[in-house]
């Protein structure tokens, strides 16, 4: 006897045209390979007449409450995407005792305290694995598989369009702004290309994941966040021929009850697995107590992957009465028993501009030594003018030493142009 | 409340005792964390005198009725390896409604029938997570998370003592008998090493993930096998001039009704990303028709990664009532409507010796192109006396054709040294 399971939509756009698509698909071999009967009860649209759409007609509505006060529908799939209204439909889906699957990181991430209290006063399911990593199974093997291991570290590449513009301009030693237009151009990036661009979508996902990973709410503003848009192909060049590659990272480590989470440019040892994830690929990276390194690569966007990972968690959501995913004590605020710190310590590549004269290496090293910052590597390239061009690479140093340092540094003999972080994936 | 869960231990050697040094450092913090205080109730060894094990000497036994016949005993966890008496110690486990959780790919490829007769005939939960890939989840991403797609092609570094000896060959241009005798003498590799160098424990993964991912049985005697015991440096080295990285894969490909399963030496492009998966790391390749290309990379072997994975599990088994994994049609036998095919469609590299004179060349090619083989690439290579060192590399062809054309060749002329397939990642 097969199990009728009742859809309903909120959005209909390209991702949840995706899931009807592959519902279509793949209806006939699920219902006979797991006795579900998938059915699509009613879709909200904005407008109707407007739709475009391979759902048919009769079931679109533009109505919200055709979906969430229809008592046939047990699960609601959210793709409106943005924050409102789409938090506030999935509350009141999970208010009704309707499951809810959403791909919407920014949504979960802003109001996953009152998602969750309502998915638990009603018993309903909230599952998410489509918000961080598109297909990547992240969501599900850090809250299942690895839920008996202690999570330490986690990397990510979890924004495919910054990722594919860092590519092309490594490639092609282009302009950030030439290759955000090319894509743009190609529809790789938005119109307005913020929320890629400047870290946004990465804070949030890093907000999800680490909160799951660390077993405490991180909320997304404790993320320190520092967008691609100051990349340089100087930068990246200089990094190559260090042996580095540049990539924008979604950073969570955490170390006894010290929590970091940060998003920002980071340069990889050109050895490291993230290193050669490239294009709109995503990847998470992490290490734990037990399982030690790993790493999880996929398409981290595009209609049909993310449509794949939706409609997993409806089979899981339809199959399981309610596999309560682990949770944490307190999802209104970061966990008071945490401390989220903004003083890390890690490697920077400091590249700046400095007066070619003797004695001005010296003074320069002086500034970073009387800060406990020593220094691993420098690098004097060319002159442009009467400046050289000069590239260090510290030890670890606290984020703090090194801003106080490049403050204290005398404008009269040294401009820094750019300074980024440097990890290797260890402690 | 905390829900208290009492664990029995078939076997206490590594694995089992990291499990149990896992428990023993997570006790606390899964119990504050999940409300689940997970209890170690007995544990079977071959002999109490002779156990050297921090499980405490009083849950200690001998007699594996104490572990499967104890009412207390829930969850069954399976540590002993090997066929038997493994395969009827957790049938019986099952058949008594307890849940059995295991790492035994072995016992679990060649007795699947009557595990999953024995679950399903009391509802009890039967888990593997760690029988493939160690701590990688490839077995909930492909029944959980994947459930919706439709995989068509897994390619996987699943056997950690041949990818370690085939990195340092390639490394270090090294013999594969010295570098199996180091990695002997390193306690890498075992005594007897036919289960790894031989392709056998591959074998059993692909088994057990190609079943899964194909939604039907793939019985061990359908999968090709071939191992790594015949490499040389010179194929390693010719492969690596010519583009190619040499890897012992696992291999699962669907083509609508059509399986090709095959375990042997591969030569992958080194922008693969498998090709850069190098010593005892595991990796799995999956592509599928929604979500694409996707890696999953991790610790493939080693008492903590394994008991991260079967910890993950008993934590899933204990809190999920019974999540039914998606089954097969007929667990007993390869699902006749499924053709296995040993005519599989490839590319390949030929190394000969052949005699160095005008019109040889000529000659070995009418033979491959009699039945429509067509060269890729061809390479000679210095001589050895009168012999010149000849590589071909086809285009795609048949497996049957190419047998033929090799058997066909003029010994007076052309002998085959090596013939190593070669995969791209596409169909």
């Amino acid at each position: 006897m097969a199990k009728v399971v009742h859809l309903g939509f909120l959005g209909c756009g390209n991702i949840g045209g995706g899931v009807w698509k592959l519902l279509d698909a793949m209806h006939d071999e699920i219902l006979q390979r797991d006795g579900l009967d998938i059915r699509v009860e009613r879709a909200l649209v904005k407008s109707i007449p407007e739709a475009r759409t391979d759902v048919p007609a009769e079931i679109l509505t533009e109505s919200a409450a055709d979906v969430l006060e229809d008592p046939a529908v047990e699960i609601v799939c959210e793709f409106m995407g943005g924050e409102q209204p789409a938090a506030s439909f999935m509350e009141r889906a999970l208010r009704a005792g309707k499951t809810v699957v959403t791909a919407n990181k920014m949504a979960l991430a802003l109001h996953w305290h009152e998602l969750q209290a309502a998915a638990d006063q009603t018993g309903a399911g909230l599952y998410y694995e489509a918000s961080v990593g598109g297909v990547i199974p992240i969501i599900r093997s850090l809250t299942v598989s690895l839920e008996a291991d202690r999570i330490h570290r986690i990397m990510g590449i979890v924004n495919g369009t910054t990722n594919y513009i860092l590519t092309r301009m490594a490639r092609e030693g282009a302009s950030y702004a030439d290759v955000l237009a090319d894509a743009q151009r190609l529809g790789l990036a938005e119109p307005n290309p913020a929320a890629d661009v400047e870290g946004f979508d990465a804070a949030y996902k890093l907000s999800i994941l680490s909160s799951i990973a660390f077993h405490s709410r991180v909320t997304v503003d404790r993320i320190y966040r520092e967008g691609i848009t100051g990349v340089t192909p100087e930068d990246i060049a200089f990094g190559r021929e260090m042996g580095y590659t540049l990539k924008l990272l979604a950073i969570g480590k955490r170390s006894g009850n010290t929590v970091e989470v940060r998003v920002h440019p980071t340069f990889l040892p050109d050895s490291h697995p993230l290193a050669r994830v490239d294009g709109s690929l995503n990847a998470i990276f992490l290490h734990g107590d037990f399982c030690k390194d790993m790493m999880l690569q996929g398409r981290g966007a595009g209609d049909m992957p993310t449509a794949s990972a939706i409609c997993g968690d409806i089979l899981f959501a339809a199959r399981a009465v309610r596999h309560t995913v682990p949770s944490f004590r307190n999802t209104a605020e970061t966990d008071p028993a945490l401390t989220v710190t903004d003083d890390w310590s890690t490697r920077y590549f400091i590249r700046m501009k400095v007066t070619d004269a003797p004695g001005v290496l010296a003074r320069i090293a002086d500034v970073f030594g009387q800060r406990d910052i020593s220094l691993a590597a420098v690098m004097q390239k060319g002159s442009e003018g009467e400046k050289a061009r000069l590239v260090l690479i510290t030890h670890k140093a606290r984020e703090r030493a090194v801003r106080e340092a490049i403050a204290a540094l005398d404008p009269a003999i040294a401009q820094v142009v750019s300074c980024i972080r440097v990890e290797n994936g260890e402690a």
